[in-house]
């Protein structure tokens, strides 16, 4: 269940573009095995990815397919900054429920 | 149900000092009015916290609570940035259930 949070930082005027593109992908991309969530939030400048997949091996998976692919080379040119994707752990603190993603 | 993610980069070998002042103030912060979701994770580089809330005002009383006062004292030191705190919007594409946060 690893999760990641990938932040996606858009030059001005562009986030729209960025939204399209994963309007287009993610429905392939909650097809892959193992995707438990992939959920697209915006922000004022950018495009931020909540992910928990089922295991490493679904993770490489989409991290090598053909969805993340497709994705990574439309938005390229509309980035303001490198991605930042970090692969992270959950580590609950306090109230259960409020203290996890489900499924982690 | 405002949705944040905060990024905490940490100065190398100070992550589980911050993930520690997390530990304590988590409690306090999950019983707050409105706080749907605090979830602390840990990267490699970073502490990063997946926050739900009600409404505006719960993250705006969150943010002038002295929870988040004290963790923010408490972790000033071991910073490695400045915290990346963006507020960010459910944009749900997809298949229900993958595509957004619970409450969201």
């Amino acid at each position: 269940m690893p999760v990641v949070v990938a932040t996606i930082r858009t030059k001005p005027g562009r986030r729209e573009d960025v939204l399209a593109a994963f309007r287009r992908h993610t429905p392939a991309v909650h097809a892959e095995p193992g995707c438990l969530l992939y959920a697209v939030h915006a922000g004022e400048d950018r495009v931020t990815v909540i992910e928990n997949w089922a295991d490493q091996a679904s993770l490489d998976a989409h991290s090598a397919g053909p969805a993340l692919a497709a994705l990574g080379a439309e938005i390229a040119e509309a980035l303001a900054a490198p991605l930042d994707v970090a692969v992270v752990e959950p580590v609950p603190y306090g109230e259960p429920g409020k203290d996890r993603l489900p499924n982690t």
